[in-house]
């Protein structure tokens, strides 16, 4: 007696993704589908997915650098929709617009909530890492979303370091880090603080130290995202400046732009080392394994 | 006694569209406002509005070059909804995603239904400008939202051409564009004809001329959007060797990517002329009028 298998789920990726698309499909026992992409002289976007797809489908896509691919998600998940797709898991494993959270000002795009919303209109659940939550306390109210799972790149980061540094001290750039920067040290026994940061504009902040002894100390500027690195950059000068031995930087999304790693490596920074959640020369600790376990936990919820 | 004043409904824009604005809010009698937005150097955009609204607004945002457009739409349109605004028009003069009308093969992404469905859940009302619709027979088909409003540049395209040429006869590029050419052409009872066009990639293009006789007259080449220049191009050789006096090039989509320019004048293409729903070096005809009587009936009708 024969019975149909059941289509295993796919893996959606785009061509610029191919490595880690196949690394998580081989984790995860997906098959890895890549979407073909055309882009049009007038910078209109042509999708195609397989002609037919299974009930769950994956999409992965990091979403740093986000707009066009907003669009191109927004095109791939209602196509999916009508090829026999019923579950529809986005894989994201950076978060845009998660930092814009309240109008700071009347009339400002609260575009947290509004992308969050945009992308739980497309998707079943969505899986990030670390994402930039500061006065929401869960995904969920970003994303109001079945499932909205949130990975962490802090273990791994604090392993990575643990097996490099003596006694690292982790500090935090600012004081919205805290619980993230405990979690990550405690994980070893490492001592930990943060900074005061008040930022003036994209590339001018102002960072005071916290009040330990960093004299002699390994120290490792650690944040769930840099961007331009001039945050890092003025913490570095300071922690220098106040003896500590050595200064590297430990980020889950490296997100730099343009000239970040010379404005670290000019303020004395060491080593930076990344999660290879946004693809980056940085990236030393792989996400794959992590998020293939909440795939599998997911799959099984499924069913 | 007092009443208070209806607040006149206001024209949101963007920077880059200030003159356009300031033209169509003058002739439309609504107050312009531009939206503030700052690029943060990670590639995300941060918008605001005015920080209270009227009951209707419009937004002006043409769609060439759309995607990064399509997400400050988003971002603007539901922003808007928390200001006040119960009433929200989008004027798109040009109006992306519109070409891409079925799925030629399976697996391939509709992006004409999917982004006018996005549009239609963000607006009440759009008015646009020559959409290029072929298999369906209406806007609304397309973009399915309580007003879909379609204008025309041909007539004032016609008139243009009429005044400047003598007795020409407009050809269209290919067969699809046969009725807006017919409309464009009996304004003023000019001959007009339509080539075939057999399209092998974005820029190879294999183009017949229609069975007329053009020795000795004055030829346009009209249509609703050109892109690279190469179909309008290879036609104009086409009309040259056939003994054609002049070819000029009118459109009401300037849409001219790369090199088009260039490509038309090596194909010995006299004037290129067109409207300024994008904007373009070669706009001589203006669609403010057009849009702005087209408000005023929807304002109207509002009321």
């Amino acid at each position: 007696m024969h019975t149909a298998p059941l289509m295993k789920s796919v893996l959606l990726h785009f061509d610029d993704d191919l490595d880690p698309a196949t690394q998580l499909a081989r984790a995860a026992n997906l098959t890895p589908r890549q979407v073909e992409r055309h882009r049009f002289p007038d910078g209109e976007i042509k999708l195609r997915l397989p002609g037919t797809l299974p009930a769950h489908v994956v999409i992965l896509r990091s979403l740093n650098d986000p707009n066009a691919k907003l669009i191109e998600l927004l095109l791939a998940a209602q196509t999916a929709r009508t090829l026999g797709t019923t579950y529809l898991t986005l894989v994201a494993p950076y978060l845009a617009y998660m930092r814009q959270d309240i109008a700071f000002r009347p009339g400002e795009a609260v575009s947290q909530r509004i992308v969050g919303q945009f992308l739980a209109g497309l998707f079943d659940a969505v899986i990030t890492v670390d994402p930039h939550l500061h006065r929401v306390t869960s995904l969920h109210e970003a994303v109001p979303i079945k499932q909205a799972i949130v990975l962490s790149g802090a273990p791994l980061l604090s392993d990575w370091i643990a097996a490099r540094r003596q006694h690292p001290m982790f500090i935090g750039p600012d004081e919205e880090s805290a619980q993230w920067i405990a979690m990550a040290a405690n994980r070893h026994g490492f001592d930990h603080a943060v900074c005061r940061k008040v930022r003036h504009g994209d590339r001018a902040v102002e960072v005071t130290l916290p009040d330990v002894t960093v004299r002699g100390r390994c120290t490792v500027l650690i944040d769930d995202v840099a961007s331009t690195g001039h945050s890092v950059a003025r913490a570095a000068e300071l922690l220098l400046a106040a003896g500590a031995a050595s200064v590297d930087v430990a980020v889950t999304h490296a997100l730099f732009s343009g000239d970040a790693l010379q404005v670290m490596q000019d303020a004395g920074i060491g080593e930076v080392w990344s999660t290879d959640c946004i693809a980056h020369a940085s990236n030393v600790v792989s996400m794959t394994g992590t998020i293939a376990e909440a795939l599998a936990r997911l799959e099984q919820n499924l069913t």
